[in-house]
């Protein structure tokens, strides 16, 4: 095919547009694939749809040869589903309602466990029928907080998002690497470099899951990875928990004066100056040789409020090593599906118990917080926080700490919990050996959902016995216009987009130049028999643009391939030029042509 | 591409769905192309979405002939451009509404005519531009009051909508006839019969307006066509009016007792057993020669209530023949956009002026309705009545009515409206005789909507002269998932369905029986040399179905070629089936590839 700019839908803009954070938004727009209509809800121009297009047959085709079949839902859906599984409340602000001219109750769905399940159930009975795995290409609603990026994070986007289907676990992992591995094929042929890290299911529920992120120093995700070949993202990784330590003739706790210490800093200067050097074996939890005391030896006590499902507020204090924050993703996946934000001076208030700057869960008066305390607050600990250890933490008195508070003697947990910050050189959890932090974009996600939705709902089969068997089921996601921006967010220079072949807009963008009828009947004929060759072409046969202005505009809108016409025509002499790296060389017609149809 | 039964998503059913009102609906459902997920909300399984593609394909390709370019909207769209145009209100109950977190208004767009408006006028600023058309195919939605007929009256549903942009009346006359054009072409490759009828534009707006409707005697629409070519739906039907009467020499009216005649009927036996026969000439409005009184001598007033979008209720008398009835359709169109509902109790017993069965425009007291009244009721007239035309209608009394009474001298109407029914034998409003009345079922539309939409919303281009103009628009649509139940309504039989090859899921089903190996080695060995030929094969490779079974199924799927490899199989026999003709007859494998593959 053959599309001639002159009757093209295609403006490109001078301007980057005002509310553009990221290239590829800022980009996309200038150069005509996309136009805003309201926060994170972009319409597709002729050559955002083109690219958009040719991404969905990528995953089709790969779809297709992991043996999964299309189907398609609406985004409109009634509310009943979602309520059996708890999401309809579960999701919060995060989805869109709304109601029917009779006052039914309905969502745009954010994504669609629940009806393929019902969709399944339906039509399904026998473990004959199994496995299967079925998707959609489809546009999905979520009421982000705070759209931006453009395509990156916007409230409608569209998604590959399939669901498999088996009775047996074994089942599950055969379907859910058929999907893993076609994931892995999509985005060599999307030229996406990926790493594949452990995920926390969160509020999915299930049990494996692995998220494709691409590594980027501008990722908004944190992924961690060893040596030995470990990786996830720091919602998912976990603690390596140190062995215990014997009680035995541990130093008994004390309480010290410890004025004008308000930050971790401060303590440890003053523990410094009045306390004993720590000593080996004793001071915990990794003092071994060490002669001064650290943030490591001291013990944060941090406040959190959750809010749950129902509306409850509840305090929790969670007790985590002095050298390490809070993480608050972390926090936010251990927590969930409750929220979490930081204690409120009215929640201190409330709980005079807590004494703000120097919590700790032991007092003169014996325990504050955990097991034996009487405050009815949480108490959730780091998992480094195992017996044995002693620590320096409030007193929870005004301006006082204590020592040697030995945790599994002094004091004890609620609970165990991870949401400490995670450090380069902390061990991966497999044992292969100390982590480095990275950035990442989040590409896509595989699911083993397990048998949650399935038991939600219903879903049963009859097994080679004549049995009812809980179906178990994998869901498996990639962001289509999110994939997009990230190609665009990737393949760019400071003059316009660069696509990768297999995914531009067009194969091959001929630019006739000059007012020299030749070229134009040049440039028309090589444009034709590229299209003959089953090229799709973009022609630029604009009579009164000026040769600057179109090669602006071809290196905005970034076809790798550019073939300019114009004043050699008359010889048949043509220039190639590679937009990636720039290269321009004039060739005859037909070598050109010859070249450009050999891809 | 060959796809195995035994493995596809695709379970038939032997029982119809409950709720299937229509023949598409229980077969499309029974047949596995769709599954309902609320009222009028259906998701799309592997075979309905095979349909759909190919009805799209066809419809982007003579879009693309027709020099449209493709682009995409978000179906959630903020409420402030269709507030300009006081659409967010004329839709009242008919569209979903819904408030994102900030409390913001969205709407589900029904269609999309005021952000096509405002791209081009973010993008283009001079008559070079133009003409431009854009198009998309797209989800739909709209909160029908009864969604019905399965995928016929849906509230979710695929469209491709088409604007055209243009300067000129004359351009837009061209870009019009273009889509008409392409209209004409879809049709035709879909194997749907059309009439082209005139339409009424109603709550567009705009001009010109032609509906795309498939004369059926279940279609839903009723339309209007003579033997001159006249064609026109009953909503765009309008009177051809008679010259007025001169009024010199008319009888003076005569209010008479009519006890016991509530109803034109009885009106008619009582008038003719108490008055003089009609005189020709002076009885009129369609009398000459009559010589008993009949229906078509008395005006019926009909008391409607109409509800403007305000909220504020109004309520008006149409007075039409008494051989007429107000038709509900005609009058939603001609008092659009107030709805339209009949009078009830309650009115009456507010306005004591009309007495109730016995209501005219005038009475001994003078006029009751109309010009020179004070009700302050408006009366709207149907075109017939004109001047010097005499009728017996109510006189306002209790069990009276008058005769000879005389428009333009007894009595005058506020206004003239176009509701009464339309009737065989009426005739055309262009003079090319009496008409016929037809029903169909409505295929697509074509509007000029001129230049409503770009002054409301400011889209003006610089002339030839730098002069801003307004530009003039058309809107082209077609009901995509309309059309495919429509083609399923149409194909049929008791068996199943019987698609067209332009559209079918498959080109050919490939139906293995028998236990014997050997046919289900030749039966795989065809099916791959047909996807060889490039044609997409469904393969019933089912080990343990039987043969009825299986034929059951093809015949219900309804792919319309239809091998059979079984008995014949060691001797290189298969059998064609033809499911539309039934004709089935037994030919060696590679003479039905060959003839397969010749289509």
């Amino acid at each position: 095919m053959v599309t001639r700019l002159s009757h093209f839908f295609l403006r490109t803009l001078r301007e980057d547009p005002a509310d553009a954070e990221v290239t590829s938004h800022r980009l996309l727009v200038r150069a005509g694939y996309i136009r805003r209509q309201a926060p994170g809800i972009f319409a597709w121009l002729p050559l955002g749809l083109k690219v958009k297009g040719r991404i969905e047959q990528i995953i089709r085709g790969e779809m297709a040869d992991a043996g999964a079949y299309e189907v398609h839902f609406p985004a409109l859906l009634p509310r009943e589903p979602y309520e059996v599984t708890n999401r309809w409340t579960e999701y919060g602000d995060g989805i869109f309602r709304l109601k029917d001219r009779k006052d039914a109750d309905y969502l745009l769905a954010p994504t669609h466990e629940e009806v393929f399940t019902l969709l399944v159930k339906d039509l399904y009975s026998s473990y004959k029928d199994l496995p299967l795995t079925i998707y959609q290409i489809q546009d999905k609603y979520r009421d982000e907080a705070r759209p931006r990026a453009g395509l990156l994070r916007g409230r409608e986007f569209t998604m590959k998002d399939a669901y498999s289907f088996d009775y047996t676990d074994a089942g599950l992992d055969a379907s859910y690497m058929a999907q893993r591995d076609a994931y892995e094929r999509i985005f060599q042929r999307l030229g996406l470099e990926y790493v594949i890290v452990q995920a926390d299911a969160g509020a999915m529920g299930g049990s494996r899951s692995e998220e494709f992120l691409h590594p980027t120093p501008v990722g908004e995700d944190t992924f961690v990875r060893s040596a030995g070949g470990y990786a996830a993202n720091v919602e998912a990784f976990t603690t390596v928990v140190p062995d215990a330590i014997p009680l035995e003739g541990l130093p008994e706790p004390e309480i010290f004066d410890s004025p004008g210490t308000p930050t971790i800093d401060t303590l440890v200067a003053h523990s410094n100056a009045v306390l004993d050097p720590p000593r080996s074996g004793v001071a915990g939890p990794a003092t071994d040789g060490a002669t001064e005391w650290t943030a490591a030896h001291t013990l944060k006590n941090v406040v959190l409020a959750l809010t749950h499902l129902d509306g409850t507020r509840e305090l929790v204090v969670v007790g985590v090593p002095g050298d390490r924050d809070v993480d608050d993703k972390r926090a936010e996946v251990a927590f969930a599906p409750a929220t979490v934000e930081p204690a409120t001076d009215d929640d201190f208030q409330r709980n005079p118990g807590l004494v703000k700057g120097y919590i700790g869960p032991w007092s003169q008066t014996g325990a504050i917080l955990g097991e034996e305390s009487a405050t009815g607050i949480r108490y959730l600990l780091d998992p480094r926080v195992v017996d044995g250890t002693a620590w320096i933490t409030g007193a929870n008195i005004d301006e006082k700490h204590v020592h040697s508070l030995v945790a599994g003697r002094d004091f004890t947990a609620d609970g165990f919990v991870e949401v400490a910050s995670v450090r380069a050189g902390d061990a991966a959890p497999d044992g292969s050996g100390p982590v480095t932090l990275a950035r990442g974009m989040e590409i896509g996600h595989v699911f083993q959902l397990g048998r949650k939705y399935a038991e939600a709902l219903g879903l049963k089969v009859l097994d080679e016995n004549g049995k009812l068997v809980t179906v178990t089921m994998g869901s498996y996601g990639i962001g289509v216009t999110r994939i997009l921006a990230i190609i665009a967010e990737l393949n760019n220079d400071e003059r316009g987009l660069i696509w990768p072949s297999s995914v531009a807009p067009f194969d091959v963008h001929v630019v006739a130049t000059g007012k020299d009828g030749v070229a134009f009947d040049l440039a028309a004929s090589v444009s034709a028999d590229l299209e003959a060759a089953g090229l799709d072409v973009l022609y630029d046969d604009r009579a009164k643009v000026s040769p600057g202005v179109k090669f602006a505009d071809a290196e905005l809108v970034g076809v790798p391939q550019i073939l300019i016409v114009g004043r050699g025509a008359p010889d048949g002499q043509v220039e190639l030029w590679d937009r990636r790296t720039g290269d321009r060389e004039v060739v005859p017609a037909a070598d050109a042509i010859a070249r450009l149809t050999a891809r």
